[in-house]
């Protein structure tokens, strides 16, 4: 059946509801139908194009060939003794192990208004500013839920986290794309503030449909944190055009100096536009306790609540307790303070791995990723690839041949783009650096054997 | 703005895909975006008509009123000490608080199909025919957001879990519904057993547009546990059709002698069709953990997983590892016969305290509530109730009432029926017996005063 095929079953439908109808749309219908009789049942169309995705791809490939793994961003070291034992307090805590309100444990919505509101400059309302959701990701999925109808265009700037697209385009809403570009000669070490945002690229992708804009900041897997002068250039557009925008700032707690993250909601007009995502697997080293959160005016924030209620009806309760508990006392351990001292010198670990390897790159000013620019490395032209790889860009071939034969695994950021930009992606690799020291060290001496494959 | 005007706009969202357009269609389009132009950002019409749900009325009710609150299904006591253990092993398992795959912790896999495969008299393999969910909730939510497309029928049968609703409609599909009817005098003491489905009433509701049945047995609120007669019936038209099956099976381990829960997916044939769901929650009470899963063929369980990975990407890890843990010695510790043994206890302190009162009920075969009929409740006729029950059928204000006067917290059922079948719930209030010794005869002590009320 072809696409006009469907599409006019689609339109059969929206007739039925109008309670008219024609016998050729209906014999079509009739036709779908018998063909529904036998055989396998059918996947919905907005999941079954679904192709395997990168991190199911080189996770494994980590496990299977021992390489060491700076690919997926968790960490592989434990969270502070504080935050775990804030955990095993929740876990003996009789009620935390029964239903959350949808909306979230209020011990945590009220850990999240007092942390939060200073960072806002405001004092947000816990119950009505603050939604607790089953980890960041699902704060965006909801989101979407919440506000897409079907045929709204979301923009997203590349390189994008991959969960967005289908974020989206479950929900309805239709993907539209502008780059970040890197200003200047990728051949050498730059800093991700020379990746750059074209605010007239953006504008001209503006359409009458555009209901949201995605801003990541500090930015995966570019590293950068936008600056005030491009948030407000954002900002600008998302007022002018009466836009929603959808802050994931995920890595919000995760800058290094002299640049400071910036909340785009702080800008003047933009708090009632401005839905801000965090997490706090990011936030205290537990990816996998899917504690994640919005801020927003009471509107929107009610929308988010509306639709989560529906998709999973409330949050794990002891981890949101574990995660209230840890934001209490994060102050007390000085624990950002360090946090972001130990990702410095991790940073400064991974760099140098790089540098001496050969390896141009991008020094990230917030998260905890490097983009390494990987166009040097001359793989030999009879070497055998999966054959699944075939068909994928070239970064996906070097970060396969990183992990087989230099033994640490990457991901290729060519993913985090559309079809038609993949291309911008593909002399790239990404390596994460939530990991210890050895894992660090051990990456650093593997990657000196990348040297004989650099022409300098 | 017309609902055919509404469908003019996604019909010219389909033209656009096919690179044709309309003048007027795009005035209509543009006429929109202006009213688009400023005010609030618009919600998504999916989600925009969702009312407040009943448990965010009469949850927040039973505290403010220190009622005793028999109303939402979660266990007033701590889980077993073997399953709280099960949690703090795994919080002090380093790489338990870091992303799980996002089909499962191996671990839990694997417990989930050694402990299902004598169930489903089969061998399950954990990598392909079980996924682990973010709760039951999100396990329904993923497989209808797997195999809806834009108009398929999902039929239910009344009365229904409320969350099958909007979980069913935010995918594109359309609920259609079927009864379940009490047989027998409704003023006496019945049988959960008594509450019969109309098999070709069920064959009446499936048109061309049917895609999925959905099954709840042990079922909430009624207690029943359908027969293998029944299951029989109802398989047969799943196969005539060739439709999906969800068996919303997450009371299994719950069903009282003689009855015994049977499982459609071991019916002759049935296995291709079905998906059964599973809770973490109900299994080891511990409802705020939100570990779920899905049992079915490879094929199905694959869609599940593809619309799972993008909603939440993957569930919490050390609450997966726990009920790994929990399902490896649940057996040793005889913890699945005690668990049936305690409700037997509850469910008999229960029904006496609903006799005791004058108040006929459905005496559950299976899951933690019980029906009572509550039509011989005479409320004097000058009560006031909060305006926001005005519109609301009797049960919601017998409920108000039961809480307020006689101190006593349940849920009125018509909210588990569709707006055309909502009378045959308002005879009823649905009372959660999953609580302590101490609250079921606080319960019971309380509803004596409803003796006065009620003419014999």
């Amino acid at each position: 059946m072809t696409s006009f095929h469907l599409n006019i079953l689609k339109f059969s439908n929206i007739i039925k509801i109008n309670s008219t109808s024609s016998s050729r749309l209906l014999q079509l219908r009739n036709m779908s139908l018998l063909k529904n009789k036998s055989g396998p049942i059918k996947v919905a169309d907005k999941v079954a194009h679904f192709k395997q995705d990168v991190w199911s791809i080189f996770t494994p490939l980590a496990a299977q060939l021992n390489a060491v793994n700076l690919g997926q961003g968790f960490m592989n070291f434990p969270p502070p003794d504080f935050v775990r034992k804030a955990a095993i307090d929740a876990i003996n805590t009789d009620d935390c192990n029964q239903y959350a309100h949808p909306k979230g444990r209020l011990r945590l919505l009220k850990a999240l208004a007092k942390s939060y509101s200073p960072l806002f400059n405001r004092t947000l309302d816990p119950e009505t500013e603050v939604v607790v959701t089953a980890g960041a990701n699902e704060a965006l999925y909801a989101t979407f839920a919440g506000f897409l109808d079907d045929g709204d265009e979301v923009i997203l700037m590349e390189p994008f986290f991959d969960q967005y697209i289908a974020n989206i385009t479950m929900n309805g809403g239709v993907p539209v794309y502008v780059p970040l570009r890197p200003h200047g000669d990728t051949s050498k070490i730059m800093s991700s503030s020379d990746w750059k945002l074209d605010i007239n690229e953006l504008r001209s992708k503006i359409t009458p449909r555009t209901k949201i804009i995605v801003l990541n900041t500090p930015h995966n897997p570019v590293g950068k944190v936008f600056s005030k002068e491009e948030l407000l250039e954002i900002g600008q557009l998302v007022q002018e055009f009466n836009l929603l925008l959808i802050s994931d700032e995920v890595y919000d707690r995760l800058y290094f100096k002299p640049d400071v993250h910036e909340r785009i909601a702080n800008l003047p007009g933009l708090w009632e536009h401005t839905i801000t995502i965090g997490s706090g697997g990011k936030t205290f080293g537990t990816t996998g306790w899917r504690v994640g959160w919005s801020i927003g005016p009471k509107d929107l924030i009610k929308t988010v609540l509306s639709a989560q209620t529906r998709i999973v009806f409330c949050v794990n309760s002891p981890l949101q307790e574990a995660i209230a508990i840890s934001l209490e006392e994060a102050e007390a351990h000085n624990y950002y303070e360090n946090h972001i001292t130990s990702y410095e010198q991790r940073r400064e670990k991974m760099c140098k791995a790089l540098s001496d390897a050969g390896l141009p790159h991008t020094i990230p000013q917030g998260a905890y990723y490097v983009l390494a620019n990987i166009k040097g490395i001359k793989i030999p032209e009879d070497y055998e690839y999966p054959e699944a790889l075939n068909s994928r860009p070239r970064d996906f071939k070097v970060c396969y041949w990183l992990a087989k034969e230099i033994g640490v695994v990457a991901i290729p950021p060519s993913e985090f783009y559309c079809e038609e930009n993949r291309h911008l992606g593909e002399d790239y690799a990404r390596f994460a650096f939530c990991k210890t020291d050895e894992t660090l060290e051990a990456a650093a001496k593997a990657l000196l054997k990348l040297k004989k494959y650099i022409n300098e």
